[in-house]
């Protein structure tokens, strides 16, 4: 093997006779100093013999959070916006010691992996309510970020919110933030990575770049701004509430579904999609009351319905279907017929709407005599909302214990078109 | 209101003074002679009360079934296909009396609505072994159609199979006919449609004369063949393990995931797309032994992992979760974790497999460390399979008594690539 420069932690190719593998060098453990160990984009940690090496290439130097200390400098004729910091890859780094990735902890590192952001605004405070990869989130996270963010959203000396997060719940936050801040005033502004910072291909400078772009903008909602294609030349705002996870590993893994992105944002400019609510003087508050004991459950075919049962015992008080097509589940036909124990859980208070799993699209259960048997139970027909923010809707709408009273009031609100969540003016 | 030669089942178009409706006119009920009743394409009734009615326009007349008899006549220039008819809207027709769809159940009306098939292809057997929405239909049904599907194709008079099935659960029979019929010899195609056949937009006809040229392909696979767009000009043949329903209205509801369709089929040729295995001299079979106690169940914040406890206690022997990202579930670090508990019921022999609630992309736990904590509780990642075909899997998997008895079977079987379900070559 030639001699090389490259160091664990520094992003290198190494030639074999035939192939050649791209990936992040690790330390070699000291056991097996005969082996190099390399890991590849996929995630996986390959291992090669040194004598089978030709040379290995350095591409791109480790970042090296330690040794120079970015000087975070005001500018005058920049807007002032905050960060909510919550964990995610977008916080995370390779560990070359063990091949794993870990978080971040001070904004310092974040800054010096970002540079570009400091050329468009002033970052002038940081907030980092927890740090999580986001499948650990729940409620109660949600509440936290939402509190931090309407601090920040009402203080004078703020353009705008931008707040990095894992990419798995990023949408039920989404979701969740737009129910939980109401008066809205300035952009909330969610974003994320899909690639680790210190790969050779992350996402997360443009996603940030164009998340300050949208922070600073008129745009008064909560957002979830990234990549809109695999290329690297813009991302989409897109609505808190129409937007869900759709590849477990594409830079532009979020899409709109059932409605438009606000706008496409570009790193130096913002052409509009669609309509948004504009910048204003609102006070924005909180309002993220919450009932835990929702559930989402997935119909699938022959599913027994007692699974119902177990929710009703456990003393749930609300539940999301998502139902197959148009918005049916098994019925009196079907051997597994769903529609007595719907009648009997929504008899003992339990608030039962229904999604579709198709995900595109609106449920209509008058359609067919199968949807008009499970429409005659009671179940909530959510329109083209998704599954995903119908559960953190109903979550929502059932921790105000005045309106979770009142079925009428509970049906009213969550057929309101609150924070976008329903469009009325689909296209098919 | 001008006259109007137009009857109840009709479909036309009710002129007002300034809107224009379009739909099938309705029988006007007894005591209501004075309101005129519509279908709307959406499948809502609408009443118009007749004094505000300009014209009536006649766009299409009602098919009336029982009116003219077709003679079904066999042509040796043609080849020989056989039918197989489950139900779904595809069999269905409007009942003008009550604004509602009904089944059809006699073979001879299907075929008065598809002349255009005829033209093609000989039907020269027609089985309807039930006849269903797809929404009511289980394993039980699978194993119906898979047998009468094998001796279909083990007779010699028949060159392939057209199964038309309703669409809400279309995805899931397709996949089990792709796992229950062994040594494939011929076309095996499923098809649907999304409207009602009465309808001026039906998409049954194109989706009808893709099917029969597929039929008599020589494409020997297990495929959804049905629109590739709005437009009525060709379709996707799908393979049946990689295929969704992705939306509740559209006729190019189905969608191709992980993987590309085997073909495009216009009413008159086959473009290949990609590989597929070709007709040949085998003998088909059976297997289709399933275990019915298997569930799939979907991860969202915060859930309590008790309701697997729930499964455990029911004697479930299978469990496919749809994990958040890239195959993660609120781990140690969460409020609700659901390490400990997924480790307790493998340990009860309980199987438990991970897709993706992405839908797109291929699970990876060794990214992260969340992903590494699952996966060291002993659930089986499944690359890029869908979770619906992956829930199917199980079932047949488990089916067997040999393999069941052996985790290091199960996980083998789960992981080999049976029938499309897992593709290598999946491309970003």
């Amino acid at each position: 093997m030639e001699k090389t420069t490259a160091k664990p932690g520094d992003y290198v190719e190494i030639h074999l006779t035939k192939l050649i593998y791209e990936g992040v060098l690790l330390e070699s453990p000291e056991t097996e100093k005969s082996f190099v160990l390399l890991k590849l984009d996929s995630g996986y940690n390959m291992g090669f013999n040194r004598k089978d090496i030709l040379k290995i290439v350095l591409l791109k130097k480790a970042i090296e959070g330690e040794k120079e200390k970015v000087e975070i400098k005001k500018n005058n004729e920049k807007k002032n916006i905050a960060m909510i910091i919550t964990g995610g890859t977008i916080a995370s780094v390779l560990d070359p010691k063990t091949g794993g990735v870990h978080s971040l902890q001070k904004p310092e590192d974040l800054f010096q992996f970002y540079p570009e952001l400091f050329e468009k605004v002033n970052i002038v405070k940081v907030e980092i309510p927890f740090m999580k990869m986001s499948e650990d989130m729940d409620f109660k996270d949600w509440q936290k970020i939402a509190k931090v963010a309407v601090d920040l959203l009402n203080d004078n000396n703020i353009q705008g919110i931008i707040i990095t997060h894992g990419t798995d719940t990023l949408h039920y936050t989404s979701a969740a933030l737009s129910f939980f801040i109401r008066n809205l005033n300035k952009p909330v502004v969610l974003t994320y990575s899909q690639r680790s910072i210190d790969r050779a291909s992350s996402d997360a400078d443009l996603n940030l770049q164009c998340s300050a772009l949208a922070a600073i903008s008129d745009i008064a909602e909560v957002m979830l701004v990234g990549h809109a294609s695999s290329n690297d030349d813009f991302c989409n705002a897109m609505p808190g509430t129409k937007v869900r996870k759709l590849h477990t590993s594409r830079r532009d893994a979020f899409k709109v579904v059932n409605d438009k992105p606000f706008a496409k944002i570009y790193p130096n400019k913002i052409d509009r999609i669609s309509e948004w609510k504009i910048r204003n003087k609102n006070k924005a508050k909180t309002d993220s009351k919450f009932e835990e004991k929702i559930a989402l459950v997935k119909i699938y075919p022959g599913q027994n319905p007692d699974i119902l049962d177990y929710y009703a015992k456990k003393g749930y008080k609300g539940i999301v279907l998502e139902l197959t097509g148009l918005g049916h589940a098994p019925t009196k036909r079907a051997r597994n017929s769903w529609t007595l124990k719907l009648k009997e859980i929504q008899k003992k208070g339990i608030v039962v709407c229904a999604a579709s799993q198709c995900i595109f699209g609106r449920v209509d259960p008058l359609v067919y005599s199968n949807g008009r048997e499970i429409l005659a139970t009671g179940v909530i027909y959510l329109e083209d909302m998704l599954a995903e923010t119908a559960l953190v809707k109903l979550g929502w709408v059932l921790g105000h214990e005045d309106w979770k009273k009142n079925k009428k009031i509970v049906v009213e609100k969550m057929l309101e078109n609150i924070a976008g969540e329903i469009n009325k003016r689909l296209e098919e």
